[in-house]
């Protein structure tokens, strides 16, 4: 006999799980919708070349299908490399569309925390040239509208960096250019690692102590101060660093290689950027903000605002994560098509984890008083069904009155109508 | 470069497309959640050995996952043997539960006619003991509900046959009892082959000429009766078998194997209680049903109830299947829990291939008549997104009023709210 269980990793939901599972996707399709978010469905499978080198070192987590003569094929990671790849084939240089579908990634799986090999994310994303930040004001309060919708009873955080900065800042460190995707990588470990542990792995990595220094004093160490702050903080570093270029370029000192004069254009657009996208969330009214200098995420394909939520005091992980991708189309297109989009994606199974489980409630109970009465309860249904009512009856042989009312009450019927021979009695159960 | 298209027999859903086949998914769901259905979900794939020995001679057409170390598994490829499973692990005797979700079968693709390697069914079944007929009349209600619910211009049909009866006139036609699935799948191809066609291939299974020609006079041949003219034929037949066997029995015939006396019982059975599901059928006031002894369908799993819909003049071949099924739970599991079974399953992409589009609607949009004003522009968006209304702006940076308010007509608004530098203009699209 076979062993009846789901694969490593995935789970069955039973009906009340189910229900809840429901209840989160419409809160979140509500927002979507009220955005004018308009959906699309890509398949669950995509043509495996499209999904290489898009993930970083998250890569061998994807799932491959078996090669059965036809197309080589792996199960999506995400829904943004489909989405873009949709982008493309159909040359879409405005959308905002939203996507809600299951993932698949061969990760360690634990069900308790909604970390599963197979899962719901819920994707949102603004593509189109626009002015700066106003997309990303408007997903940062999507995102913020969501986690108040939810109304569940946990402090959140919505975190926010910008790519721009963090590469600025590693170049301020001195981090070669071929190392800074790695160092991101270990950078965001930060709250699953010590410092210790994340200094040896970049040091492993192969950077060197001045660098590693460099990044524990400029991007792991700024949790304590305000958004405001961190900002006017990191404009005198971009004032020192130009002073510092400019004093050794005129003293002649700039002589190996990675003593360059350090291009920090991006780096300065990427804080006024920030700065503006604070000003928005202002008119918005978006709280629980944070600029948080540490958070990377793993993925290659963020260009600008990286966005992560968190709930306090429960481990989940991030129930929200996000950012702007401007370059993926561009990646993926020989015709050198360029959409600049900004989205997140709302882990679904996680808030799942943290949410209040759903009971089902019916309508009408259709029972029997006395004698079997089939066809009279037959009938009865029908015209229950009728008016659009949820309705069922037992259609065992026998029918036992008390145990027709237990049923109906252990199963939130609302109403109970019952035949007998020479009756029919109707009250609320 | 990447070839960017979706793999073979699998599309994406533009948002027309994908908000058509949310439409046609609510209808469903709502006629499921009327007669009680709770949801339950399974994952996309399932143990390998699981799908062993269910689909009969299309078990070739699954869709296997890579060996990468884990779990053998394999894609579904449908949601019953899924769901049969569930009921096993859980020890499930009664529940009535529909799952909608996609389903994977690496057949011959055509956009056109709905027929995809990955589509979407939605499933609904009754679990646990019963009156017999009872919960299958309610599935040929749900059928017809739901046929009805899409507003299709094209009449439809509900087939329905109960395989005691087909392996019952099998038996009269002297079918050997290891050729009788087989010949249920050649059976199942009327309509797609011609008589000969199908005589032919009989004939290759190695049906004798005999068995080929009385598969022809009592399974092929009813199309112009009534149901009732059906039933009283059908026992017709099994009054004269039993005389036959009397009589070849009383006058010492019988000796060769395949002259044994008939087990006729089941098919009987089969018969009163088909006579019993129409008379329940019109209690319900269930119509468009048609008897029709030759439906056979492929699948291995059916034990009484066969049940398909099609549209008349329409290429999309059926849009409902299903069945009773009383042994599949059985045959998974080694503690020999019985629940019997009756289900249906809606080819949501084939009705989709006959719907007619939908085109998504807004609220307000939000433009400039003068000037950029965009930090206006965010605060009202502000105020109508808090009202729980859809709201858009545009983001570019220049806004010319008519391109704006072309747009908006385009794009279906209903109200356009405009902000100038001295005015606040407002009105209906």
């Amino acid at each position: 006999m076979v062993s009846l269980r789901t694969p490593k990793g995935t789970v069955d939901l039973n009906p009340q799980q189910s229900l809840t599972l429901e209840e989160i996707v419409r809160k979140v399709k509500s927002i979507f919708e009220s955005h004018n978010g308009v959906p699309i469905n890509t398949p669950t499978f995509e043509l495996r070349e499209i999904l290489m080198n898009k993930y970083g070192e998250d890569a061998k987590l994807i799932y491959n299908l078996e090669d059965q003569g036809g197309d080589i094929c792996s199960l999506r990671y995400d829904l943004t490399v489909p989405f873009s790849r949709y982008l493309c084939m159909n040359r879409i240089q405005k959308i905002r569309r939203y996507q809600i579908a299951n993932v698949f990634r061969r990760d360690n799986p634990s069900f308790k925390t909604g970390r599963l090999r197979e899962f719901i994310q819920a994707d949102f994303d603004i593509c189109g040239s626009a002015l700066p930040m106003v997309n990303d004001a408007e997903i940062l309060r999507m995102i913020y509208d969501i986690l108040i919708a939810f109304s569940l009873p946990y402090a959140f955080t919505i975190k926010i960096n910008d790519k721009r900065i963090l590469t600025g800042l590693l170049k301020v460190c001195k981090v070669p250019e071929d190392l800074q995707q790695t160092a991101c990588s270990t950078i965001d470990k930060v709250g699953k690692l010590t410092t210790e542990e994340i200094n040896n792995e970049l040091i492993t990595k192969g950077l060197s102590e001045r660098s590693v220094s460099g990044i524990n004093r400029l991007i792991l160490n700024n949790e304590n101060k305000t958004d405001l702050e961190t900002i006017l903080n990191l404009k005198e570093i971009i004032k020192t660093s130009k002073l510092a270029d400019t004093m050794s370029s005129s003293l002649s000192l700039k002589n190996s290689s990675d003593e360059s004069i350090l291009d920090l254009t991006e780096f300065e657009k990427g804080v006024d950027d920030v700065e503006m996208l604070l000003k928005y969330l202002d008119i918005y009214k978006v709280k629980n903000i944070k600029l948080d200098l540490s958070l990377a995420r793993g993925l290659d394909y963020y260009t600008g605002l990286i966005v992560e939520a968190v709930y306090e005091g429960v481990d989940v992980g991030s129930v929200v994560g996000g950012g702007r991708y401007d370059n993926l189309c561009a990646s993926l297109s020989s015709n050198t098509l360029n959409v600049p989009c900004v989205g997140f994606s709302v882990g679904v199974m996680r808030i799942f984890a943290l949410y209040p489980p759903i009971t089902p409630e019916w309508d009408v109970f259709v029972g029997s008083g006395y004698g079997l009465n089939l066809e009279d309860r037959m009938d009865i249904l029908n015209r229950i069904w009728a008016l659009g009512l949820r309705a069922e009856t037992f259609t065992s042989k026998r029918v036992n009155y008390m145990e027709q009312v237990e049923y109906a009450k252990k199963n939130n019927f609302s109403v109970g109508v019952f035949t007998g021979d020479n009756e029919i009695s109707k009250g609320s159960v």
